[in-house]
């Protein structure tokens, strides 16, 4: 049978994930805690060093971005790293929040390159599976400018409100449905998304950049009074919802 | 016991409430839906022309904006005109979408004034709550900017980021839950938020720009690789919302 050997800079964090039977035994540095397969779950600039100082047969990660990381992993293991990015996640924190479902029928995306072994790779991806993920390869560039649209500009945005409806003089109570969902991943503590946007800035920077055209654009129809820009604005949006959704 | 009476423009959603048994008849014109209160729901700007064309001893309205509906309202009919919002409603639509429990546990702001008949307050203020809603009264124009901050504003970004998105190029089946939160009042039909956002222009305009200032600072935070500025933005964002849910 498996066995499961966990390290965390938060020692409370990786007693708690001893305690709820998480990981068998701890270790008391990264390097410690090496088998057939690491998988590598720290913010993801964290993530470059971490990437660097692990050891095991196969090593993986869980990092939001992948390209300055897949670097730092293959300049360090070579085709044994394989960089990984599951599409599941709430906006909380730590071994009580666990759940074994959390990637049930959802996306893993893995971004393999010409260097990357074809085993480790495979034992990688059949990780996934047994969690109830669905496999999915594309190269680290496309990843992070996809994930920039995505899940980062989402981000952006969610932080941007809630502050600005702060601002706002919103009293307490007032927040209807609309506002509760559009701001909920505002909600997730700082550490992990600093990260990603200096990560993933440029790309963070340019979906943001095509958010702001199409923001002005439907601000100058309100502006305007011209209810067909404005419809159209709407529209184009509830399209580019539905197809994304799939 | 109360008899209801219905009456629509459109003839199948009306057929469709009298056959659920929302409304025990169904009337010809919007005159003929008179009684002891009548509660005009339709998009806003159509809401200001019905308001002047109902009939009942008591009117009363839905609508999500309020100065001009209540303006219109008691120029036709005085102190008996008591304008009303449910923060309640979902991204669907028709009788087949009707929920007993929609307004249960939730807010119902009345926009009384110095002319608002007492009774027909009081009148109103027992039809929600009797359907489980807290009633709050605040002046009209208050309530404008308010919505225009906690509800305008979230529709407004909402539809620019689903647009956004969308013409980055994110292929089907790729949205995380992330982007189904933060866009989900994004497939809210254009009619009603095409009339909201004119009706109540100048507020959501002055929302928008404060909302595009709060993003102009995150933005030029990632732009700097500012981390301490990030996380003061990240900061004000988990803040202001935990205030606003209360």
């Amino acid at each position: 049978m498996a066995r499961v050997v966990g390290w965390d800079v938060d020692r409370a964090a990786l007693e708690g994930a001893r305690a709820r039977g998480f990981v068998h035994e701890v270790a008391d540095s990264p390097e410690g805690a090496a088998g057939d397969v690491t998988v590598l779950a720290v913010p993801v600039r964290a993530l470059r060093e971490l990437a660097a100082r692990a050891r095991g047969d196969v090593i993986t990660d869980v990092g939001s971005t992948k390209a300055a990381i897949v670097a730092a992993g293959e300049a360090a293991h070579g085709g044994r790293f394989v960089g990984g990015h599951p599409l599941a996640g709430t906006e909380k924190a730590g071994p009580a929040m666990a759940s074994a479902a959390l990637f049930r029928g959802r996306r893993a995306l893995l971004t393999p390159t010409r260097v990357t072994d074809a085993g480790a790779l495979a034992t990688v991806a059949g990780l996934w599976r047994a969690a109830g993920a669905e496999v999915m390869e594309m190269p680290a560039a496309e990843h992070d400018e996809l994930m920039a649209a995505v899940s980062h500009l989402p981000h952006v945005v969610a932080y941007a409100l809630a502050d600005a409806v702060g601002t706002l003089g919103a009293p307490a109570g007032m927040g209807g449905g609309g506002f509760i969902d559009t701001t909920r991943i505002a909600s997730t503590p700082p550490g992990m998304w600093v990260d990603v946007f200096l990560d993933n800035r440029d790309a963070v920077l340019r979906a943001t950049a095509r958010f702001a055209e199409r923001l002005e654009v439907l601000r100058a129809a309100v502006a305007a009074g011209d209810e067909k820009a404005i419809r159209a604005c709407i529209e184009a949006a509830r399209a580019a919802r539905a197809r994304i959704l799939g």
